[in-house]
């Protein structure tokens, strides 16, 4: 339907059929953060931002592994590469997320990315929300990707 | 550690005991968005936005019964109440997310409603995302929650 | 949406709200079968028949817990009892599968009890597909079930 | 044991050894069906079909990347196409469900697509049960299939 | 069949039957260990350790909540706590574990507890494999528990 | 982080990046055990041993397809073998676990084997243990692996 490639010709949701596709090198980078009260910034000792960051980075690279699960038209990607860059900004108030995903693969991995991205997220806000329920997730966007036919896509952002 | 809750006396990050809790009436709501180019928000007709919403209500609601998994420090709640609402505004270039999350349990319920409309955002994302890549994937924010110490909480956004 | 439970008003598929609910026991038995060509019947040995109904009997036992990551409108409910049941019938070239769930809870516990016979049924497929790809897996059927609104109910053949 | 290639020569359940085999192409076409009364078929309208479909061929393309963790003795095979066909047939009383699953594997796919078929069939009862109970889910057979040693098969319906 | 709860009468495998039993407080505590080789362990800087520590403990408490769909006779119990330590011992080249898990159940939390114990196990040997191949997990055992009709019990080492 | 490949430049636990590597075969296996008291081993008949080892070798089965989810730094690698081999010696009140695990990877199947072997003692544990809660899980260790840089590799125990 459209340029709408998970929808097919009835305009049903399908899985895009990949049968055909040779397997490439992809790669996709998908950033995002979580902002936090400027009172909860102040309760962040270095001990705690370390214990969150570890946590975080790990629930992060688990849901990556489940994006075939989590997302229904994903197909099932074996990753070979999944970095979580967990970074804390006290000025900005803020965790910035970066997360790299790779595999040889017929489709992209962007997905896997942003799940890891959003998973990574979600468990620092579950691990401040007792301080700073108003805190925000996101937002998340791809930052770059490789491989398909697109070649090297970077970000633009979106006109207003 | 201070008032994180999920950190314990030694600093590690640990499941909150709620042994000794009791199950109380527990709702939460949580709110977010996608946001899309204007070339992709002029291609989405009714039925593909009828297809896409669909889709994405169904990826949420199933990931909101794998908060658990996926967060590592949540218990298990058996949830007696999931609404996953997904609404396309577009003059706005905008899918507004809103999921309602219920249980009767020992602690909130707030992430499996994060969880849902995250999973339900990336859903959008992934099939939007051949049209329009550079999309965002949120913020999404603790809209209000009922139950628990803090009795009936609604947001107050952070100051600048 | 009509009598339908699992479409709200605006008629999308959701989960049935049952916060209100008062959780009561229920039980629910379904039957099904798998039935073979008279040459695979007579291939299987007692011996056979023993190890494929030990290993569809646990696959069925495990696919009931999972049933509410299976079915996107199940609720998670905590089984506190699982009969599966398998018996080769030569005569009749047929596995007969009755599978029994209980549990104290807010909603019946059907789609457990037919999650589990057709994941049974699915196993014993897979292991003798390779003797006779042509047999059939199913129909299954609600037997009987009892608690909630409905109390005791038992099966009425649907008339022709 | 015999020709059942599942069991091992102690006669043991276990997963078929395929490490020395190529990866070829394989599909696999399973199709199965659920029977509502006439009671059911007449309160079926349109848009609740379309309600039930979108969430049953959902349930089934999830449940077919699951099936390495549902069926005991299957390998994990990274399907590259999941097509869940489901139609309703009111003169028939019948939604027919059709799921065509393939992947470049050492392995066949027809469980991938026997799964699909029947949590398809199993969502489908979970959306009607409340008005017709007694529907029955199923049978299912494998239609077709291509690929590994057998080539292209046909299925003969059993002999009564 | 005799004594072994886990085989009913006619001596399958079952789900022992707790739809009569109440839900009363269950406690259980696991021990267990890894241990490494002297060039191992002289490698093991503090960093290292609480890195390996830290992953190891997290992966242990996501097992304790997948222990239903691990343990195919166990049943979906609602954890209340999972307390998951580690300790290296370097003179004695171990890494000590201990989990204790809890829950208001019909049934015991002991299996809860020995997954985790056994995922932090092989989550310590995972990150320590490319230097200790070699390194032993285990053994474990359940040191304590309390609730149900055994009542509060130590455990008693086996007689050589 | 030394030589601990877990551990990347800064410290911190992460998926190895296998993006470069060759697939190539992989093998390993696993040994451990369960020892039970001599209590027990007397009530163990031949019947109750064969269904307690078809239980704990499914099991096993399955927990080796799901290493990926279990042990946070493990890639998704699609097995091609997975021998579960589970013998009771009554003199020696042990049942003796064995597990080979084979896949064309770019990394090793150590952890699948020994997630296998761990969940096949954790499931003859369960299943002895309301005769014999003191019963011994492990210990396990890798008795040899083949494929990738280290070639054939057998184990050597530490000195004491």
């Amino acid at each position: 339907m459209g340029d709408f490639s998970h929808l097919n010709r009835t305009g049903d949701a399908a899985l895009v059929d990949v049968s055909a596709k040779e397997a490439t090198r992809r790669i996709a980078t998908v950033e995002g953060k979580v902002t936090v009260s400027a009172a909860c910034a102040a309760k962040l000792e270095d001990a705690a931002v370390a214990e969150i960051r570890s946590t975080a980075r790990l629930a992060g690279l688990q849901a990556a592994k489940q994006t075939f699960q989590l997302i229904p038209l994903c197909h099932q990607i074996p990753l070979t590469r999944v970095d979580v860059d967990v970074g804390f900004q006290p000025a900005a108030r803020t965790f910035a997320i970066r997360v790299t995903s790779e595999a040889t693969a017929q489709t992209g991995v962007e997905m896997e990315a942003l799940c890891a991205a959003q998973i990574t997220g979600a468990t620092i806000y579950d691990m401040i929300k007792a301080v700073d329920p108003s805190a925000t997730v996101g937002p998340f966007h791809l930052a770059e990707k490789r491989g398909g036919k697109a070649g090297h896509w970077t970000r633009t952002e979106h006109q207003p």
